[in-house]
């Protein structure tokens, strides 16, 4: 196994640090986001595509793949929200192609609801701890990993905002 | 709303792409576990916390806390391990704080026939892709992340090899 390229100490330590910091940051979001709305990320994140979509309406298996989740879970998530009023469920009766969800002007105002509690969490446990540069360096990072990701398997963006 | 303090639209493209990256690389390192070694990140992240402890073994409570996960997912991860005879379960008679979970000599040689597949998948996928002055800047951002996330919340660090 001598051509195996293992990580010298310290890409160890870079490596431990930053996968530690991306799950810390997203447990920390989650949790400001179920105690104070009430819906755990990947609702609010599904919430964020439909609003962003025209008439904020989207296929189920274009949110699926949105959201680089399953349509079991999907349709669970989706049932969970419909069930709440925020988001309506349709059939489209000359497109064999499955089901519809929109966001209900319920669901869109609990977004909005919600948004800004988000972007405070976002920026307080990011954007307030970085330099003007770390975060023009997080970006250019992120950019050099995002174009090494096989596109087929990328997961969507995670968005913050409504409407200002 | 005028003291919320939204991120402006540079912020917001690093916010999108920092996550779109995070979410992406996290796919592909779990697409590539499954693929060639047959068990999710999940798994073999309980497999690496087990090898790293003392006798190889944990209290389920320790590993719970450890891997940021629920005692009843968990459980049901564990399970898994121990139907496929990777993990052993055992009870502690003189201690009544519930049960043992021991990487299996199988275990272990399942976890180090698949610590060069991940690892390569790491480095292809992220150390590869960065200058030596970005992984500094990585581990320095990585850091402040850190420090600002509560620790109780702090879901585990994942670890990638189990010996040189």
């Amino acid at each position: 196994m001598s051509d195996i390229r293992w990580l010298n100490d310290h890409e160890q330590e870079v490596w431990r640090t930053f996968m530690a910091a991306v799950l810390g940051l997203t447990d920390q979001l989650s949790r400001q986001l179920q105690r104070d709305s009430g819906m755990p990320h990947t609702y609010y994140e599904i919430l964020v595509s439909l609003s962003e979509a025209p008439d904020r309406t989207l296929r189920m298996s274009e949110l699926a793949g949105l959201r680089g989740s399953s349509r079991s879970r999907l349709s669970h998530a989706v049932a969970r929200l419909e069930g709440a009023g925020l988001v309506r469920r349709r059939e489209c009766p000359t497109d064999k192609r499955g089901s519809f969800a929109e966001l209900t002007d319920a669901g869109y105002a609990t977004l909005a609801a919600a948004a800004p509690g988000h972007v405070t969490e976002v920026r307080e446990k990011l954007f307030d701890r970085l330099t003007p540069e770390q975060i023009e360096q997080l970006g250019e990072i992120s950019k050099a990993i995002l174009e090494g990701v096989d596109a087929s398997a990328l997961p969507p963006c995670s968005n913050l905002v409504v409407e200002r």
